[in-house]
């Protein structure tokens, strides 16, 4: 899953690891077909115009159909009424055909998301944002949480990467609920001695430089620098920034939270940007939504975490 | 709260800290009667004759009462019904006199904890133990979040000492549900740099070095030495363990997790056993009893994590 390169750093390839990841999935939902006679199925629940967010959803639906899961589109309207919404998602989770819920976000300002997500199943929740699975996750119990992709995804890089994450050092740059946190419990549940550090961190270069695993979610521009890093540390790099365009490019390079360059000459192992972390989230999406059909119908669950 | 020795660290006193806290609750109690005629109200619901439990269920009622609450104590026979016990919990949910459930753990092994605790109402729950408010602390969303009484007590006592704890380095040791990962929850949303250390950590000593804060709540009689210290640190020492008895002593003595003679001597800050955390988390219970009556009401609510 990893190629190396003279002289430095092993480069992650995300992107292998998640074709891969999706190819197991594909498998795994031929199973449940062949075996069980259940078709995975996920929700997706759009509301309003917002661009990106209808790029999102074309690409998840599209993944979820190449995986042979059924995929399930609701496009509201930006003025539906959160009571409307509400209504959805109970007959979502009362629908026997649909394993995963996931309502894109952001939600337009009349509407209020905490509610929305506490109205999924906790069980249909393939995104693990409602609280009963953060609690879940926060306790350690992995066999019943569902865990946010991203977070779950870069675990799967580590463990491709390292084996068994036990008694590493590992500190998380950034503590938002959707990337930090989780990845932080995540890591603890493995067995790490577990750090996070933000914005009111005094000497973040040295605590980082500490660490056996860095995982940096900020978004900063190149903020982690190859000082930053032990020699031999493997680094994984959430952030996803768009630099100005140069002269003649329409759009700007995207990169990392880490100076790739520098870091590279220093890490034994580090994700790139793009082609790192990014590609990991939808296929782990895809991987929930066949953990949840598995818990939903009382079939062995593929070990994920 | 605290008196400086000769020579060596402040000793913290926890038990003159949560005899005030108890006087603090006793006033909001007496205006929430004056000012609104609501009298808080405390649940503890025992099952069984475990001697342990019996002796912590009464000294909560009997605090509850000094305090000006209504304390309503539930004692089941040790074969009551899991069916039963879950009946007596919903109507306690019910009952607007009671604003705080306590079910006093361990439960006969007949009887699914979990099940209990998620049948009280996350509002009630002044443990802290439901999920829905584990992922409440652990999101950051500390106004609706019940939190567990003998870290928010840990907290409570860092704050008096510290003051604001914003960028100080936080090491937790010992990584347990009720202590050691909701401690670290409390003291990431209070801005420290924080990392848990446990069983599986490499070189504890040199992590712990680098805290200025420690907390530790690991179990072990006198683990953490005086050179695992920091000089000025601050030290809480969650820890309860019971010697063997000396010739001539009927009960040997309770000590802590820190080897308290050697700690004093590098600390700035530390807090005893007994007379540290100990006395401080049924003063939280009191405290949370009164959160929770406040925000039931709709009215506003002491100032605590
Ligand atoms: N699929 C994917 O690959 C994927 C998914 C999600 C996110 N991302 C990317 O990951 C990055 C982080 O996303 P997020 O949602 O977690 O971001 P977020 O909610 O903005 O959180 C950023 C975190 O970084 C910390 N931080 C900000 N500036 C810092 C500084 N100068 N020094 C130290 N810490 C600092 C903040 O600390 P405070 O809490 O102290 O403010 C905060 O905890 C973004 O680039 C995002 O685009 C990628
Ligand atoms: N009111 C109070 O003052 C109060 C309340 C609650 C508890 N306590 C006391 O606090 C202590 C801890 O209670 P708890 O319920 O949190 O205990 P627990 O559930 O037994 O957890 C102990 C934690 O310490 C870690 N640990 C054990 N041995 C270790 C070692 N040699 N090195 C590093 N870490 C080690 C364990 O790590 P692993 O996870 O890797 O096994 C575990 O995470 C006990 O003495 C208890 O009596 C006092």
């Amino acid at each position: 899953m990893s190629q190396a390169q003279a002289g430095d750093a092993t480069i992650i390839d995300g992107k292998g690891f998640a074709a891969d990841l999706r190819s197991g999935v594909a498998q795994q939902v031929q199973a449940l077909k062949d075996q069980h006679g259940i078709t995975p199925g996920l929700a997706v629940v759009l509301v309003g115009e917002n661009p990106a967010s209808q790029v999102y959803v074309r690409s998840k639906a599209k993944k979820t159909v190449e995986v042979g899961m059924e995929s399930f589109h609701h496009h509201l309207d930006a003025n539906t009424s959160e009571h409307e919404l509400l209504d959805l998602v109970q007959q979502l989770n009362d629908d026997e055909r649909v394993h995963g819920i996931l309502v894109q976000l952001p939600l337009p300002d009349h509407i209020d998301e905490d509610k929305v997500i506490h109205t999924i199943d906790p069980q249909k929740d393939v995104d693990g944002f409602h609280l009963m699975n953060v609690g879940r996750l926060a306790t350690g119990d992995l066999d019943n949480a569902m865990v946010p992709c991203t977070p779950l995804g870069c675990l799967m890089l580590l463990k491709d990467q390292l084996g068994d994450l036990s008694g590493k050092k590992a500190v998380v740059a950034g503590r938002s609920n959707i990337v930090g946190k989780p990845m932080a419990h995540l890591l603890l549940a493995n067995n790490c001695t577990t750090e996070i550090v933000h914005s009111r961190t005094r000497d973040i270069a040295a605590e980082c430089r500490d660490a056996d695993i860095l995982v940096v979610a900020v978004g900063k521009t190149r903020m982690v620098r190859g000082d930053w890093i032990k020699p031999g540390a493997t680094v994984i790099d959430v952030g996803i920034n768009r630099l100005d365009p140069e002269p003649g490019e329409e759009k700007g390079k995207l990169v990392g939270d880490v100076a790739f360059d520098e870091a590279k000459q220093v890490a034994g192992a580090i994700t790139p940007v793009p082609g790192g972390v990014g590609p990991m989230t939808i296929a782990v999406l895809l991987a929930n939504t066949v953990t949840a059909t598995c818990r939903q119908h009382n079939v062995a669950e593929p070990a994920r975490s």
